[in-house]
């Protein structure tokens, strides 16, 4: 099936199954912050990797929306800690309603997740309980480093690997993990889809890195926002391991400077790309790209259906979907 | 088994599983939180429960330590939201902290609320969750409700007991329930030991609001904390139903003024005195305590073991425990 029919089955799924109820000041934000759109990676992950493992994709929808829930329940939150005013091109929920609200909304979001995975038998609920458990406790693990790392000078690119891995990829990890435990795939080959999703979402996140310098378009961010509030993405950390004593001191004061000018940012890129940093980032961008692949090849499934994978972590990586 | 005897158990088994890990700056704060002491009346509950009802009590000790985690959660995240400095004369996480380490570490304790019942089988942990999901969401909807009822001004008396029912009562009788489920008695013994909790959770809540006010140790609160912050309790309430214009309008203008003075408090307290509010409130007291001896009486336990429920709810009136 087609990537954007995943997509239409889960968008009904959700209009079927979330609605504003009483009292509204807690549910309604969660409506607002579930409809403001976005890829719908991960669902359309559950329902894909449950289809391609010989399950009825229809029963990986309830998966999918606690998997879609829990991801906007981070992002409510997160949002809060980065004092974000905008999402998707629209307000924020703590910016549109209050703290109180984005906090509170966010904690019920949490609970809704659990409570979507109840359509599941006792064995298959605890089972995926069991991993998404794993997964959202990472995801805060994750959150507590990237926010440890912006007071600290001595973060390791093995350690900002582990930070990305565990905010970003260990979700979109687990998304495919679910699709194929739903269809009752075996546990091996749920293993492989895993290490997939994992190194994909590695590959996603620093070719986020790489886009926000060095993108064209910018998906309505801010351009170079992660110099701009001097975030120690994976090129900040590159450009500092192979930098000489000058280029570093020169870095390193620039990055003491919040809300930096033009002018600033443009040194920081010029620095960036006398050590080639652009080059070596898309190196490592499809380091683990072809690692998420290898495990996908690795899949006891025809090559139609690895295909499937392969081409929808190109199109991603082009970010065409 | 004495209930200081279930007190020191929980004690012990809170220490042996919760430790500081990597991120520290993630769990430390949930270390701090859950040391900062307090009655434990939820687990205790639990584990007499388990007792009760013919259980090894050591089985609900899982248990007993996530509905800690999960009410040490709602705390944490409600002093941020209250704005609160302290918390059982202690500093608050967010204040301790910051604000970020407030609400994720809440977070965290939410997702390990989960892992703590992973203890149980398919069976039970899916009854247990199922329960704890419903009774969580309740709690946040209590909690909205509270928030709402702020700049509310025509706030009945029956929401108000469905607010602390929500935000205070469902976790208790759910804390027994979980008890009775866990030494699989029926489903009919299970709904009464709820119902007794229920009743003597809304009891609780309806003398926290009278001890604000007219209680002889407020311990380390301050005193009439409720009438300074124009906070809508019972006692509010029910003297709005019977108070004549000229009070009324002199009650909704002196809740107009937040950070009353002392002088007037003492005009919310005598108004309330005038209209007999301190014996209608203890009234209501005795009508909710007497309700949770009633479903207390339909068990099918033996009277000792009734009479144990009866002094623990006795003891819990008189703020003994």
């Amino acid at each position: 099936m087609d990537i954007s029919n995943y997509k239409t089955l889960f968008l009904d799924h959700l209009k079927d199954k979330i609605h504003i109820r009483e009292p509204k000041n807690l549910y309604e934000p969660i409506t607002y912050i579930l409809s403001l759109g976005g890829k719908r990676l991960r669902p359309i992950l559950t329902l894909m990797s449950c289809d391609l493992f010989g399950g009825n994709f229809r029963d990986a929808l309830d998966a999918s929306l606690a998997i879609e829930m829990f991801h906007n329940f981070s992002l409510v939150h997160d949002d809060i800690m980065d004092n974000a005013p905008l999402r998707r091109g629209s307000e924020t929920v703590h910016e549109k309603w209050d703290l109180n609200t984005g906090i509170l909304s966010g904690d019920a979001m949490l609970v809704m997740t659990n409570q979507l995975f109840e359509t599941y038998n006792d064995k298959q609920y605890k089972e995926l309980m069991t991993l998404f458990n794993q997964t959202a406790l990472k995801v805060c693990e994750g959150q507590q480093l990237d926010i440890d790392f912006e007071t600290r000078n001595d973060v390791s690119i093995s350690e900002y690997i582990k930070m990305i891995s565990y905010k970003t990829a260990v979700l979109v990890a687990a998304s495919l993990k679910m699709g194929a435990m739903i269809a009752l795939a075996n546990k091996d080959e749920a293993k492989k889809i895993y290490k997939y999703g994992l190194n994909l979402g590695i590959a996603f996140q620093l070719q986020d890195d790489f886009l926000d310098v060095f993108g064209q378009e910018n998906f309505g961010k801010q351009h170079a926002g992660d110099i701009i509030e001097s975030k120690k993405t994976w090129l900040y950390l590159k450009a500092m391991t192979l930098a000489n004593k000058t280029d570093k001191d020169k870095l390193t004061s620039l990055y003491k400077v919040k809300d930096k000018d033009s002018d600033m940012v443009n040194l920081v890129i010029d620095l960036f790309k006398k050590y080639d940093i652009p080059n070596l980032v898309k190196s490592q961008i499809s380091v683990y790209t072809e690692k998420a692949f290898e495990s996908c090849n690795q899949l006891s499934l025809n090559i139609s259906d690895k295909k499937k994978l392969i081409d929808f972590g190109n199109k991603l990586m082009r970010r065409k979907i």
